[in-house]
């Protein structure tokens, strides 16, 4: 297992971390500058954030900072309630995939998606074995235009809590089947992005871990879950803060094969984002070294 | 599959659903007349609510309704940071066990518990594998009284979300590889809880309500998630205002043997908490018939 004690050389920051500092949006080329700074060597950048600045400049100065990129977030929601909206999220979906080839990602982040509309508070359908087959069939199809680019498939599980709004994968031993069933190969071109938020619960963790293997662990996320949780979607912690066993579960994962980054994911509306950058940032890497 | 259109013969009420009407509590003796006077034939109560008006008092007012019980809330909350606490947590096992006897309960519901002190926000430990260790001996100990006794024990899954704070049982998968451990003869006296609230995102759901059996299926638990929810813990909707395939899974259960009460538990603080218990009731009656 590999010392992170003494330098943060395999820390990468996900920008939402410090998407708001002080409670205000910061650019994504201010928080470039910002993790330069601190000698953050790698980032994983939203697309929202890398469009308001613009993607050849994003790429310019990731290229001038000599950083790169853990991820890219996010393909996926490949749901929806009729034929035009299925073709439009795979439309996306090769934007996105094209995206990460200008950034020189090493992969695309699906957030998979669930019951369409449910987000906005009304699913257009309940069948979730329905969306189920609709992510099946969205990854299957941008799995084929991956293959053409070269730009590797990182399906995320997400927390069960979020199965109805944002991904109906929720656990790894699902993400894994999916796996198995579109890249039998095992290319690597299609795996997973392993969130430790989403996934620290599973009693099957660690046996999935190993069956992944290091062709499937394509992404490492890490944050912490606080007790009590007062949000289901911005109220994660930072990585010490909570009752995920960073360590152990890393252990299980470097065992596995994987040998990236450690990406701190951290959304908190209520507290991280109402603090400096600085401050979080600082944070991060201190914690980095201390308990991930 | 049973036809619910026609009546409320197999709706449970499980207290907590109106255990505060217009915001203040009321006390379970009401609650029993509530739900006679509308004909529900079962609840399912919590032992503070017995305790708070006597359970000798609750037993009679029980029988005199000719009312009975689709299961008793709760045994479980096993593990603990010392020797002194697991011991504690097996006697008041027990002493549910007993009040169950009294109430001449079909089953104890076990919330099995997790992280010691993080309901509090200071967890003794974070081994999620110790935990679970030391509800497994639990189980194992309580089941030994509850066979001697003649009292089926249920295990719940809860939903990941609460696995550090209420219950690191979080799969019906998990639950019932530890029932096939600890019962492997299928005695009836060891299963499960299935409340979908908690497991209806779980894609082996449907697998493994087949496997469960009619053995296993002690107790059946509906509600629905809405989409938002704004609370970890007390914003489950009323069945029909969310998304939980409730029919589809019902037909499962069936299937798999089921033929016991549909129990309503619905913790709704922002919401049906701040209703007339009468209009919660008569909802979850209409909805019973409409869509459960």
């Amino acid at each position: 297992m590999r010392d992170f004690s003494q330098d943060h050389e395999w820390l990468s920051l996900n920008t939402a971390t410090i998407r708001k500092q002080l409670g205000a949006e910061v650019p994504l080329d201010r928080i470039i500058d910002q993790c330069a700074a601190l000698g953050i060597r790698a980032i994983s950048p939203w697309r929202d954030q890398v469009h308001a600045v613009g993607i050849e400049r994003i790429a310019k100065q990731l290229r001038a900072h000599g950083m790169g990129l853990s991820g890219y977030c996010r393909g996926g929601f490949f749901p929806a309630p009729d034929a035009a909206g299925l073709k439009a999220a795979l439309e996306d979906n090769r934007r996105a995939i094209d995206e990460a080839k200008t950034l020189d990602a090493p992969c695309v982040v699906l957030v998979v998606g669930a019951l369409p509309g449910a987000l906005d508070g009304k699913a257009h359908y309940k069948d979730i074995a329905r969306a189920r087959g609709e992510v099946r069939d969205g990854i299957a199809a941008s799995l084929e235009y991956a293959r053409e680019v070269g730009m590797p498939l990182a399906i995320e599980p997400l927390h069960p809590m979020q199965a109805a709004e944002r991904a109906c994968i929720n656990t790894l031993e699902q993400a894994l089947d999916l796996c198995d069933a579109l890249d039998p190969e095992r290319s690597g071109m299609l795996g997973v992005a392993l969130d430790l938020y989403h996934v620290w619960w599973d009693p099957k963790l660690e046996q999935q871990i190993a069956r992944a293997g290091r062709e499937r662990l394509l992404a490492y996320h890490v944050c912490d879950w606080l007790t009590p949780t007062r949000d289901l979607l911005n109220d994660r912690g930072m990585m010490g803060d909570g009752v995920v066993e960073l360590r152990k579960i890393r252990g299980w994962v470097e065992a596995a094969g994987f040998g990236g980054f450690s990406e701190v994911e951290i959304f908190s509306a209520l507290d991280w984002w109402q603090r400096p950058g600085e401050e979080t940032l600082a944070t991060c890497i201190e914690r980095h070294r201390s308990v991930v």
